[in-house]
């Protein structure tokens, strides 16, 4: 097992308070400091943290400011768990401090913040890890497994989404302290785009061999959220007044260096069962979440007809999730949150780069300022910069560096 | 049952070959004179027709110039099965002749043709009709029913797609005299977008109440013939040197006047299952073909989650399919061909307004030229004529005019 790993955390609302619990799964981490705005939440963090006489031993202790996380000399490294438009500034300075860190997923507001994630990523050569869990998901991993195997021939096009239902939390963010609130009420765009998108640039090798070139967006208009307020909240609530800028559905086409074309889509303000919409489609098969359905030229029983997906688990199962799925699953969302988690940890431990880099966050993260510019500018095609600075095309092809969770780290008991 | 109708037959392809049997069905149709560039085609089709008795009675002629079929005396009104760069001029000339026009569907070369035909059609006072079949597909007229009876809430975007695995009919197209073949060579972009847009386009009440504002194109690289080429007709084949300019996947954004958008998905050079990969998202549900799933929100029996479309038929069968399952299925695509063939020659037989009309015809296929201009342009944005010139604010509602094929037209024992 890899030696102890000494996090601060940064970051306890719902996300966070929860990441937490999947922090304690990890055998070989120890929180040494815990941080939120709110200090009701930092206290929870703690009675949580010291409701266990061996977590208790870690002398944990609590502030309401992220800079004595990062300047505490108990802490290693630190986890980013905070509101989307934090995560950069927080990164910065902890790397400034010369800390490896961790970001939960968000959009970026800005293109100069991503540059200056990059930048500080280079200056300081402290590394900088994205925690996108569904780069970890059962389904994502299997797929990937199979394009490095040439099972769909030449990949095309690919898609995915996030779409989710999230009326009730955005409707009720001012409540219930939640920054959607607020994004939803000014902004128009992809605003998260990374769930689908980091498996995608992992299917489509992008910053290794690949880049996205450019992007357009469209927005349908805004009616989901008034309709569920007006009905859940009452007319006489002062959210029944709100005008949301955010579009229901926001679609977005992406074009890559090497001429495939992905497609996002966001839609939370409108009913429906969960989905992240994966699609992925090469010169000899195709892959679709929806109907959990698979047609591949030559393999499938009958021409032209799909077959269930979930057979293929037998000969593709990505090897971490065979031994992930030995060892039990454990933590939230279907396992995803802990193998990324872990993922990080082991990358500190072991001082090895982290398998979802600083390249990788500014790339997927500035979709969302850039969908927003496209969409102000009636769906333009906006540029899409080049964080590598060009060593994209040289650096070292995925399959070697992506996942390199070498062994899935012991779970505490 | 109507007044019988004498019509002109131009175009016996595949396509037309096929409809030809349609029509025979129509039990007030009569075929007076059929055409084909090709004289072993306009042969075949006069076999087929005066192999039975009733047909021979017909006497029905044959030509290789469409001309002779507008000018035809004997001829009232003329079908169009011809390959897609041929409709509008057909069509046109037909018009002139004082003689009404049904085309089958494809998409247009320039904007300027579209004009031609909406002026043509609007100085000569005569009707032009798409033959868009999928308009009258079994889903596609369930859902426009719930829509219209407010089951979706207010509708915010829809999708759809051409996905059909034509890799063989395209790659084969010099030996099969097909028209594809030429398209896919040269030109890149939305070619065949009428079989989603149709029905979208009647959910959406495009040109009666909304309209489409602009579009947004994105291609794929190109792949997906050559590599079946190269496998199924060998390296030394001459069409194995093709360079087909046509994107393996085209998707396209269309943003419409009253706010909804509408996601459209040309794939047809990879191998897949076929699908028009429907869905229909409003404040209160959504249906998706692709699962043969709907979800409505306080109606599904479980919160968040699928359940099965089919059951909904019960309620929400569209009337024209009520009675047309009663007599019984015809012809080609699921019944849809015999019912869109049925509308067109009861509109001519009792002189109304057709239900797919020149306004509906332009709109859909200008899309086609649009989306090649968009991705000529990088994926720019373009503008949508407005082909009613402004009527489209005040013209009557689409539910009093759409599928207004009063009865099921008898059928031919």
């Amino acid at each position: 097992m890899d030696r102890t790993v000494k996090l601060g955390v940064v970051g306890l609302g719902g996300r966070g308070n929860g990441l937490l619990d999947t922090l304690f799964c990890i055998k070989n981490v120890e929180i040494k400091m815990i941080c939120d705005l709110y200090e009701d939440r930092v206290e929870k963090g703690l009675e949580k943290i010291n409701s266990d006489e061996t977590r208790k031993a870690w002398n944990c202790t609590g502030t309401t400011n992220y800079h004595e996380v990062i300047a505490n000399p108990e802490v290693e490294a630190v986890v980013v768990f905070t509101s989307w438009t934090s995560h950069i500034e927080i990164a910065v300075a902890t790397m400034k401090a010369g800390k490896r860190v961790a970001m939960e997923v968000g959009g970026a507001t800005s293109i100069e913040n991503c540059w200056k994630l990059v930048h500080t990523s280079e200056d300081t050569g402290v590394p900088c890890m994205l925690l996108e869990n569904c780069c970890y998901g059962r389904y994502e991993m299997a797929v990937l497994n199979m394009i490095k195997q040439g099972v769909f021939g030449e990949i095309i096009h690919c898609e995915g989404g996030y779409e989710h239902d999230l009326r009730d939390e955005i409707s009720c963010g001012i409540e219930n302290r939640h920054y959607r609130y607020d994004h939803y009420r000014f902004r128009n765009g992809e605003n998260y785009p990374t769930h689908e998108l980091g498996p995608i640039a992992k299917h489509l090798n992008i910053n290794r061999g690949n880049r996205m070139l450019s992007l357009v967006s469209m927005a349908s208009k805004s009616r989901g959220l008034h309709d569920w307020i007006v009905r859940n909240k009452g007319e006489e609530d002062p959210t029944a007044q709100t005008v949301f800028n955010q579009g229901d559905v926001v679609t977005t086409m992406i074009k890559c260096a090497n001429g495939e074309t992905i497609s996002l889509r966001l839609d939370t303000s409108l009913p429906r069962p969960y989905s992240r919409g994966g699609r992925v489609q090469g010169t000899r098969g195709i892959w679709m979440e929806i109907n959990n359905s698979i047609y591949l030229e030559g393999v499938s029983p009958k021409a032209h007809e799909w077959e269930p997906f979930d057979p293929y688990f037998e000969k593709y199962e990505h090897p971490l999730w065979v031994k992930y799925q030995k060892d039990g699953l454990v933590g939230g969302h279907d396992g995803m949150d802990y193998l990324v988690l872990s993922a990080f940890v082991e990358s500190v431990a072991r001082q090895t780069p982290p398998p979802i880099d600083v390249y990788d966050a500014a790339a997927w993260m500035c979709i969302t300022t850039l969908s927003e510019q496209s969409i102000a500018l009636g769906s333009a095609p906006v540029a899409i910069p080049d964080f590598t600075d060009g060593r994209w095309m040289t650096r070292e092809p995925a399959q070697d560096t992506i996942y390199r969770l070498d062994e899935i780290p012991q779970v505490t008991e």
